[in-house]
This record gives structure tokens, C-alpha cells and sequence, in this order.
């Protein structure tokens, strides 16, 4: 290793394998690719579009990204294939998602051995390579970045001081000529004046020897490779666990930015807007000044799909995320959802959790509490409305309490009035179908969000000691109401009483019967004579047990 | 940033904010001490003996590491403070931990700001710096790693290339002179003749302005400063999850070195060995030509903690990973460890984790298969051998299968007869104080492994359909005795037969209530009138909201 200094002191290297181990934070493909789309969505490219798509060059699978952004200049895709330099700034109240310098490395080098990157600005054309294969190839020992940058004047000059990463490229890429990078680039003029390319290959396989990903089960979707799943513990993951689509429809919780996912756009999702019995809660954490909001609400599609959702300056970290009494075998919380926007928490490097802090942690036991106050309010607002009721509301099918639905045009999200299904809506929509005229153009801003501090927590009725007393009360009252009856019934006519024991006594261990089977699964209904005593003796076991 | 360049390409850069950026993978702090570990480990270094202390300089909080192990030359010392050079290799059976060549640099900068090493070979001292608020201070634009050697005749010649370096880490350091330097390299002195010592400060700190760590709680322990949780929750984390000292017991398989905390030493613990009912089970893998090995067996301490420990080359990276029935609400595997080496999957970045492929999912899924077989096997034994117990067999207090201690000398594993507690023990322990002959000292090799090919799995006796018919079986005899006993008593005295029913009824009412508590916690057994039908009208209601 030959040692670099500076001034006399010795400069940290950089070995080529360090691509691969940086790269192993991501142990989910999707969470790399989300690295790409951040790039993109964050503020310093600002695109309105991004294409993701998988073809093949030269009969290798490649994944394509692009998007129509602002493209980068030369210094910048130098930086993009450094480590650590992030200069994102927020701008317009548009937060970056990325902070740490490092997604296009662990993302691109996660899912294949290599990528190249086009991009245009207003001014300049750039390739840069970033590739293992190459690298190897080479046996370098430090990593070497081969960029060229083409002046937008049409003519394919260059400084000479390029002539060695072209060189580099042409050799080792998988674009041989000059002609093939300069249609990539023009690929990028289709979408728009500026924006950026990525072509990754010699992909991630699995020990099939398949790539990781699945193209051919949904020719409008990416699937991570499950096959070796079982079909249980698929339908136990959401499905944005293995569906690229889904996954790319909640990743923003305001989606800003349209994703076209092997050429089909994907219909982006509010998802605090999509659940049903929505509650506002909110708190103030000790280390904040401000109060943190949190939406509350059931998952209107699958009930065994509930936790929270945490999202770090627009962009999802964790998903289904259980706290409190989720997290416990109680069967409380089931089917609920929560939103949060947890900005003033740490992401780790690789984006799918935070860094364990006491922070994160105070945040999880105080979702926890949230969370049970609201399935405390929902279940006895509903015995309140409807003490007949007995099917658990998780159970209940339930539709979302609005419905919302995002121009094609200027992608602002409209609510549609009570009533209209959003599965209807044509493919295409925007501000000018509006039913409501208030918000029937483009150029009218979005209706306020719902979080503001003006904004109330949903008012709670329920209280422990409340609920505890209704239900004694309602015991008390059944009690007195049995009594009453019991007493009309002890009549002088013990004769006709032994005869009405008899028959209660059977229909009490018909009764019975029907709860053992839950505890003796092998108990044989059919089988038991009711006049013995079979019955009496299998509960006196089960209670012995159970003790 | 200025552009390096290595033939005409430009060479990719590493900003000072990367060494943040690389450490947010580390969620939780015992993993970073444990990459500090794992460096000693290792067979380059192969130490015997590893101290973690907590210390004060100069008013601040530092973490010191050291170890008795072979030291490092200089140019190690430049790779170690590099990104991804690592050359470890397996040497005489020992396979390294490391792979990735980023452990120090991921793990020193998630504890704190600001690391020095020191180390001495049979021929040099080496001092290195990795620090973030020198780099800040001086606001480079790379890495630069401060590094100077000394010969290790005693005399403080340097080449004068290190002149910048020393003066570096003077002005930027706690250390101010060379004195203190010099008394550093000699503390190494005490514990071996070669080794290495790291201090760490600019420690991380919690919200509250401490340190994330609890150094007052148990002076011989280092916990994670967890106060913020509720009791609950700690008592549902493992011990190892807040305790250094409890995680240091497990963090290695087969333990090769001691780890000495705060000036008392670890008592290592081979997991596999700790457990009771241990079963040794074995699966090949269609990706893999040998087969895998795996030890079940119940905790014997506590039967909330269980799950699969996933070692990867003697290096534990999950610990407790519930599979299978353990991760549905059925109560099944409660209390079920399982040890399992699984050195073809790819652990990630932070060493917590594998890498989510085919290979991994597929691992999981066949280590729930053989738990559930090892869980209905245990089961079925127990009921065999005693058909009357009632109580699960998680809850019965347990002791392990066989007591083994780890020489203190020459570090062996030796098989304690039975009978014989270890926690009677002296403190210090050494191969003569065997009372096995054939083990009586230090050069007499280890008992051979378990695991060997030639070894079997546990005999499995119980089949899904035998149990099933075995119970129906068992239960069709209890119905017939109860028929008879019932016939018996059904004679021509009716009217006696009546006072006999009201008396059933009373019993039966009696157990049904006791049963129904479960199901109505609010009812107050001492209110009820056994001799009406409420109980009977309650059993219905449940039946009802049950169906």
C-alpha cells in the first residue's frame, strides 16, 4: 500500500473492496434502490420524474434509473463518487433525505459489481464509472473513478486530460464505444433538458444463480426473489416487502416526485390519508421544543399488516414498526396504524432504522402509550355506540375515511368529496376533474395539512376507571336482572324443579362442551353423553391445569 | 475538493465527515466494543487477554482497550486506519472475524469523537490517530491519520517525517507531550511484551449530557445507559442486551480469549453447553456439501429469553432470533435455544446482522422446522414419561445438561463430572484441579466437539399422526370409564338422583365460573349464587362472542 501524505501527515486510503463492504449495510435490495430515488427527490436535483426500469445490454440484466432532474456537473459526480461529501441544503422548506455522502456507493454497489452514471445540465454532458469489476481488473489499489465531461455544444470535445477514463470506460464498461455513451445520453433528452442515467449490471444473484430479483411474475413490477418463502411467511409481509411498486408508494409520506416503474407510473399513497377511524395524537417530548403529531388509524386492507410507520423528513425509515401493546400477545392494537414524522431522530447508514438512542427509545415507549390510548378510545366509543357488538373491530371491514388523489400535472394532492372511489378515478387525473371548484386548478395551493400546531389531539372520552366502572356497572345490573328471574322460578314445585335441573343441567354441559373444545382440541362432541357426567369431570381437569 | 488523480483518473475521495457517516451503522454500542474485539481476536493479533476499562483524562470520560496480541507495524497501522484493507487470514484452524477492514474506524468513531492507538511489536511502537475534532479543527478536505513510529531501542529517534504527525497529535490530542505518549506505549509494558492499547474520548453523549454508557451502576460492569426505559422492557431484553459484561460471555462460540472488564474477568460461558434437554440436530443445505449442526436445548435462567444465537466463525452476530412457531402467538419453543454457526451466510456491515439472500431466508426457515421437531419431540417424551404432568415444561426449573470450565492457564475447555455446581468454583481454575485424570492438564487436548460428522442427530420418536392417534387413544379410555362410572350410578332411585343432580349443578356451576374469570375479568365470583342460573347465562354469552 503505498502511502499518501499530506504536509508530511499520512492520508487515510481507500481500498477498492471497501465499495463491497460499505455496500453490505443494505441487507434488502429495495433499500438500495431507495437510495437512488432519495438522490433524486432531494432538493439539489429536484426531479419531477424518475423511470426505473430493467433491460438487458449485451445479454447481461441491468436496472436502469432515471430522472429529470437537474443533472450534475462534473465536480458534482466527483463527489457523488467520493464518500462523505453531502453538500444537500434544504431549500424552499424542501428537506433533503440524504445527509451521509454515501447512498449512490452503497445503493449502486449493493444491487450489481458495476455502474455508470450520464448526466446533463443546462451546460455540460458527464459519464463517470464506478465499478469492482474494473477495478479488479486493473488490481487497483486505491479507487479509481474514471469521469469524462462533454461540453453541451454538440461536438464530442473533451479536455485530453480525459483521454484515460474514456479509455478506461470503453475497455472495461459495457458500452464499447463512443457511440453507445452518447445514446444513453440522448436517452436523457427524451425526458427533459437535464437529468441523470444510471445503468448498474453484473447484478446481485442468488444461489440459483437468478438474479435477486424477480421481473417476469408482474411485467409492471420489480419482486425481490422470495420464491424460497413459504406462502405463509409471504402473505406475513406486507407487501411492500417484496413488491417494488408497493414498496415505492409509501417510501414518501408526501410523495413529491412521480416513479414510473417499468413503464407504468405508480400510483403514489397518502397513507396517513388512506386509513379508516383517523385520530390525530400529539406530544412533546422532553428534548423538543415543538410538538411531534402522530395520525392514528386502521389499515383498511389487511388487518395483520399494523405498526408504525416512521418517516424521517418525508422519507420512510421504518415500516410497521410495533410498539406497546402491539408487541405484546394480547391482540391489542391489531390492525392499527400510526404516522409519524420523526425529523429530529438519526437514521443509521443504511436508512431502515435509527440509531438506537435514548431518543429513539423514549419515541417508541411514547408511540406505545399513544397507541393504546387510541384502541382504548376506539373500542369503547364503538361499546358506547353499539353495546350489542361483539365482532372485534379489527375484523370489521372498514373504508378509508377520505379519499385523495394527486394531479398528473402539478402532482398536488386534491381530497375528493365523501363518496367517490378512488379505484374509478381514470389513469390519468388532474386539478381541472375536481368536483370541488375551490381546488379545481393548478395553480391553487394545496389544502392545509391537517398537523398544524392550530390542530387539536382527538378528544378522549375514555378513561381506565370509566371503563372499569360501565363494565361493573353492566355486570350488576345482568347480576340483579338473573336474580330476579332465579328467584320467580324457586317455586314451591320442587317436583317439576328436579325435572328443570335435569334439562338445565344438560344444556349447561352442552355449553360447557362447545368452551372445552378450544382447550381439549381431541374432544369429540358427537361422542359425549350429555346425562353423565363426562363433561363435569373433563372441566375439573382443565381447571387443574390451567391452575 | 481537489481532484486526485492516478494516471489521468480521478481517484475517489473520502471527506472527514465520512468517519461519521460510516459509524451511524453501529445502532447500538456493545456492537462497536465488540468490532474492538473481534480485532484482537483475530488470528493476526491472536491476544490471549483483552482489558476494557472506563478512565478519566485530563477531566474527560475515555473507554481504553488493550491487548496482550502481536501488535501492529506501522504500515498495519496505516490499513487499520484505512478504509477496507484487510488481509486477515485463517491460521492454524483460527478463522478471522474480520472481512471487511472496517471495524476499527465503524466502531472507534461510534464510541467516540476521537480515538489513539498505541501499539508495540517485537521491533517498533506505533502510534496512530483517528480523529474527527482534529480534522474539523484544521477543516480538512480528506482523511488525514496522524501516525508515528518509534524504534524500540529505547531511544525516541523518529524519522523526521513524523515530525508533522507528532505535532498533530500533540496539539490535537489529550496527550500534550511525549511523555504522556511514552507512558502509554509502557502501560502495554505491564501486560505483555507486545500488544496494543486504544483510548477513546469525546465519548457519545445522550440527550441528558451523559454518557450513553453507566459506569456507576456496577463498578465491574460497563452498561448501556438505558434509564429512560421502563422496568418492563428491561426485564424483556436479554441481559446481554445492556450489560458489556453479559454480552462479553456469549460474543464468541468456543471463547479463546479473556476478556478482562474493568479489572475483573469475564467469565466466558459456551452457550451450547449451558442449556438442559440439549439435542444435537443436523441438516444439509441444498446450497452447501457438508451439513449444519445444531444445538437445542432450554435456558436454564430465564424462560422469556430464547430464540435461535447465530454465531458466524465463532462470532455471535444474532442473538435470540425467534423462528418458526416461536414467532407466531402459539406458545410454542417458549424457552428453546438453539446454537447454530452459520459460517456460509454473509454477516452486514455491523456484524448484527446477515445478509437478507436466499441463503439466509432459507437458514431461518429450516432452523424453525427443527425447532418445532425438537419442541413436539421434548413434549411427547415428557408425556411418555409421565403421562399426569400438567405443568408446561418451560416453567420447570432446569439445570444444565453438564457443567464444563475454562482453564484460567492455558484457556481449555474441560468437562466438569456431574454433580459438581460451577458456580462453587474458585475464582481462578486451572487444569490440575480436574477431577477427571485424563484432563488433569494443560497439555492434554480438548475433548473432541460434539459436532462431528460422525455424530448423530437425536433420536426423533415422535410423529405428527402418533401423537395425535396416542391422545385420542387416551382420551376415548377416560370416556369409557366415565360412561361406566356413570351407568353405575344410574339407578331406579330417581328421587335421590335428583338431590344428586342439583347437586352437579351446583359443582358444575361452581368450575364453570372459576373458567369464565378468564373471559369476564370484571365478575366477582363471591357474588354469585350457584344455586341460580347466571352462571349458566354467562357461560352463553361467552359462547356467543366466542363463535
Amino acid at each position: 500500500m503505498a502511502s499518501r501524505t499530506h504536509r508530511g501527515i499520512p492520508l487515510s486510503a481507500l481500498n477498492p473492496k471497501f465499495l463491497h463492504t460499505n455496500s453490505t449495510s443494505h441487507t434488502w435490495p429495495f433499500s438500495a434502490i431507495a437510495e437512488l430515488l432519495d438522490n433524486a427527490y432531494d432538493p439539489d436535483v429536484r426531479a419531477k420524474k424518475f423511470w426505473i426500469d430493467w433491460t438487458c445490454i449485451k445479454g447481461l440484466d441491468c436496472l436502469s434509473f432515471m430522472d429529470n432532474g437537474a443533472g450534475m456537473t462534473r465536480g458534482k459526480m466527483h463527489k457523488m463518487l467520493s464518500f462523505g461529501f453531502s453538500d444537500k441544503k434544504a431549500t424552499k422548506g424542501h428537506v433533503p433525505v440524504g445527509v451521509y455522502g454515501n447512498g449512490f456507493k452503497s445503493g449502486s454497489m449493493r444491487l450489481g459489481k458495476d455502474a455508470m452514471v450520464f448526466t446533463k445540465t443546462k451546460d455540460s454532458m458527464t459519464v463517470g464509472f464506478l465499478s469492482q469489476s474494473y477495478l479488479e481488473a486493473i488490481r487497483a489499489q486505491q479507487v479509481l473513478v474514471p469521469i469524462i465531461t462533454f461540453m453541451r455544444d454538440g461536438q464530442n470535445l473533451y479536455p485530453l486530460t480525459d483521454a484515460a477514463s474514456l479509455q478506461a470506460i470503453l475497455k472495461h464498461s459495457i458500452f464499447n464505444t463512443e457511440i453507445e455513451l452518447f445514446s444513453e445520453l440522448r436517452a436523457i433528452s427524451v425526458v427533459g433538458a437535464t437529468g441523470t442515467r444510471i445503468i448498474i449490471w453484473n447484478l446481485r444473484k442468488t444461489t440459483n444463480g437468478e438474479t435477486e430479483f424477480d421481473f417476469s411474475a408482474d411485467r409492471y413490477d420489480i419482486r425481490a426473489n422470495h420464491s424460497d418463502c413459504s406462502g405463509e411467511s409471504q402473505s406475513m409481509t406486507p407487501e411492500s416487502g417484496y413488491s417494488l411498486r408497493a414498496y415505492c408508494k409509501i417510501l414518501y409520506l408526501k410523495p413529491r416526485m412521480q416513479i414510473i416503474l417499468r413503464g407504468q407510473k405508480v400510483k403514489t399513497e397518502l397513507i396517513s390519508k388512506s386509513l379508516a377511524h383517523i385520530a390525530i395524537d400529539n406530544y412533546r417530548p422532553t428534548f423538543l421544543s415543538k410538538r411531534v403529531w402522530i395520525t392514528f388509524g386502521f389499515n383498511t386492507k389487511n388487518k395483520e399488516h399494523y405498526g408504525i410507520m416512521m418517516y424521517h423528513k418525508n422519507r420512510l425509515i421504518k415500516a410497521y414498526e410495533r410498539v406497546g401493546c402491539q408487541r405484546k400477545a394480547e391482540k391489542k392494537g391489531v390492525g392499527v396504524i400510526g404516522v409519524i414524522e420523526c425529523n429530529f431522530l438519526q437514521p443509521t447508514h443504511n436508512k431502515q432504522d435509527f440509531d438506537n438512542t435514548d431518543k429513539y427509545r423514549k419515541t417508541i415507549h411514547n408511540l406505545g402509550v399513544k397507541l393504546e390510548e387510541y384502541w382504548n378510545e376506539i373500542r369503547y366509543k364503538r361499546k358506547k355506540e353499539d353495546p350489542q357488538c361483539t365482532m372485534p373491530i379489527e375484523d370489521i371491514l372498514k373504508f378509508p375515511d377520505q379519499s385523495w388523489v394527486q394531479c398528473d400535472r402539478c402532482l398536488k394532492w386534491r381530497r375528493l368529496p365523501d363518496g367517490i372511489d378512488c379505484n374509478i378515478l381514470p389513469e390519468m387525473w388532474f386539478c381541472s376533474m375536481n368536483p370541488d371548484p375551490q381546488f379545481r386548478s393548478c395553480h391553487v395551493e394545496e389544502e392545509p395539512e391537517d398537523q398544524e400546531e392550530e390542530q387539536h389531539s382527538y378528544p378522549k372520552t375514555y378513561k381506565q376507571e370509566d371503563g372499569l366502572s360501565a363494565q361493573c356497572k353492566q355486570l350488576k345490573e345482568e347480576l340483579k336482572n338473573m336474580r330476579q328471574r332465579e328467584n320467580k322460578r324457586r317455586s314451591p314445585y320442587s317436583a317439576l324443579c328436579a325435572e328443570e335441573d335435569r334439562g338445565t343441567l344438560w344444556t349447561l354441559r352442552h355449553r360447557i362442551g362447545r368452551l372445552l373444545v378450544s382447550f381439549v382440541p381431541a374432544l369429540d362432541l358427537n361422542q359425549v353423553d350429555y346425562n353423565s357426567s363426562v363433561i363435569d369431570e373433563m372441566l375439573a381437569q382443565v381447571l387443574q391445569e390451567l391452575s
